[in-house]
């Protein structure tokens, strides 16, 4: 099958990683610890590593904020970008602290109620003290922060022609300066609106999108928004950095954002698990096998599928496709398969210890490697 | 903002509900009980009409179970499918027992070593019982049990291509007898297979889809493949009937199926809660408050939006939008706005009260009404 084509856009530099371009897609997150304090962030920071947040976004609501952020930076692994609102001193503060990008809605900084002309000139020192020290800027629009008169003029709803305008005078606010490191994220709690509005500004230029759905909510709903959104995008196509909103822990956000890319084909990473819904024919207790096979899933990298499915309906074609399966019998046996060919038969009490062989070893082998390789 | 321009699809009865057409894009699930087991069966369809099943499947595996589809019929609201695999007599016996629908896959029935032309007779014999009982027939096809020869033809691969010309070689099987009641669908685990083959169905006919991504999986990844799959399709305009296929209790099936059409505003049910994913900026316990205002989502039918956001960057914008928002303000104050206009500033343990109030009396009143109206 043909694989989604990407639609084309520059290549931006974010510290060591790559926006853009054929670059990855990548997966970042946002910590929601008080940014001043260096080690709750720091080791917030090195669980989202661990989990494969490959860019993380801090919040800087005051200058304390930025003045931790060399301190902070030094210590993570990742690319550090600074999360900036109204004051363009925290902006200017955070670059010199050394952040590989910052993230500015030009719709409100310096406030809301500045001149447009005021408003350029703001914009205009934080672009050249980026350019000086090759830091990325996101111009990040929101339906909940729209410009007054785009409100105004699309009569008070943040519609995705408003989203897509507002985002183009910001951007063309940035570039007015001859900068063109840009990443551009539109985001709106409406997954409708979301979408439509990248697809209008994907015609637009050649800026790479970092994709979300804001304030998404929590648990099934924000995870049900962002795969949604960010997924329909990515399958047509659109959308080089995805960052998934969720309201709790900010590790969900990377796990789900690599379910996201995973389901897609468009990264792999670790155990994939297919396992059937099922139903009055299952002979194997599916979910608790499933659920077994997932608490491997810190341990290993390699990319790995297995099936779990209940009966042989449709177990044994999905058996083809993956590196391993599990499929129900009559008289609850289990059949193992391994890239499609039949190995055995086995009893339930022996599906966890056969499989425990196995994903301990594809964990140990792989951790063998990783340390060699260091 | 442009509401999403649904395909056209020729409208089908099943049982009182409808399927196609202009009819509302319905939620299905489909039970894991031993069918057998009429009281487990009854009482696990009736946890599911209350989370909003709309139609419900049951496994058909031997004909004790295709027996006691009358008594279950009788004790449940909603249409009932019977999902039958390889022996006609099962899907026989299913429609003389009064179901509304029966689940058929044209490519397995009769078991998969059938001459073609045999597999007609039983085709025929099946769709002469549904056309005089008005029984609806889904044609489901599914990436685990595709044909034989198109196996070959596709080299092994179960191609959105291969996909959709068994699904189109099994309506027609169908339809050459005059029938025209067919729900089709076409899954498999892949995401981007299934929205390819599904885009190419649709060019074919107007045929209902019923969507769903098949063995999706456990929780996260599961609702990420299942929001993705359906989620594209739907927001292309694609889809008249939703099941999201997730290994564990159904009803989880029925709440994202309907986070699903919600998020895309295609239905309005209850309440919706809008969060903030927090960050360093946050003045209140959003998670906390949001997971509060969820523990009365069972009890509240009529739609109605909340905001709880942590700070003011979005908040003020979000409130603008949400039937009632909680924005938290500097100090740890939270202010209240209700439809856009600011109502009162609030202290941190104030807030589960007033919203304790506000929630159980959106209830109550429903309730009320609800039981008038009966």
């Amino acid at each position: 099958m043909k694989p989604i084509k990407r639609r084309k856009t520059r290549l931006i530099k974010a510290g060591r990683a790559r926006i853009g371009g054929k670059s990855p897609i990548s997966v970042q997150s946002m910590t929601n610890t008080d940014t001043r304090d260096v080690r709750a962030t720091v080791r917030q920071i090195k669980g989202l590593e661990r989990a494969g947040c490959e860019i993380i976004r801090v919040a800087v609501p005051d200058i304390a904020s930025a003045k931790v952020l060399k301190e902070i930076k030094r210590k993570i692994n990742i690319p550090l970008v600074a999360d900036i609102h109204f004051d363009p001193q925290l902006a200017i503060e955070s670059i010199n602290r050394g952040v590989d990008g910052i993230r500015i809605n030009p719709g409100n900084i310096g406030g809301v109620e500045l001149s447009l002309k005021q408003r350029k000139e703001i914009v205009k020192s934080i672009v050249e003290k980026a350019r000086t020290r090759k830091v990325y800027i996101r111009v990040g629009v929101n339906s909940g922060s729209l410009d007054k008169d785009l409100l105004r003029k699309y009569k008070d709803k943040a519609t995705p022609e408003a989203l897509a305008e507002s985002a183009l005078r910001s951007i063309r606010m940035v570039e007015k300066f001859g900068f063109r490191d840009i990443v551009v994220s539109l985001k709106s709690t409406d997954v409708l609106t979301m979408v439509r509005a990248h697809e209008i500004l994907a015609e637009k230029g050649d800026w790479p999108f970092h994709l979300g759905v804001t304030e998404a909510g929590m648990g099934k709903t924000g995870i049900v928004k962002s795969a949604m959104g960010i997924g329909s995008l990515l399958l047509e196509g659109i959308g080089d950095t995805i960052r998934v909103s969720l309201s709790g822990p900010p590790v969900e956000e990377v796990k789900v954002g690599w379910e996201i890319l995973k389901s897609l084909k468009l990264r792999e990473k670790g155990l994939t698990v297919i396992s059937c819904p099922t139903c009055a024919r299952t002979k194997i207790e599916v979910a608790n096998i499933a659920k077994y096979i997932e608490s491997f899933s810190e341990s290993i990298e390699k990319p790995f599928t297995i099936a779990v499915m209940g009966c042989i309906v449709n177990g044994l074609g999905e058996a083809q496709w993956a590196d391993l399966a599990i499929v129900g019998l009559e008289s609850k046996k289990a059949a193992v398969f391994k890239k499609g060919k039949f190995i055995k038969n086995i009893q339930p009490k022996e599906v966890k210890p056969f499989l425990k062989a196995i994903l301990t070893n594809l964990g140990t082998t792989q951790n063998v490697k990783l340390r060699k390789s260091k």
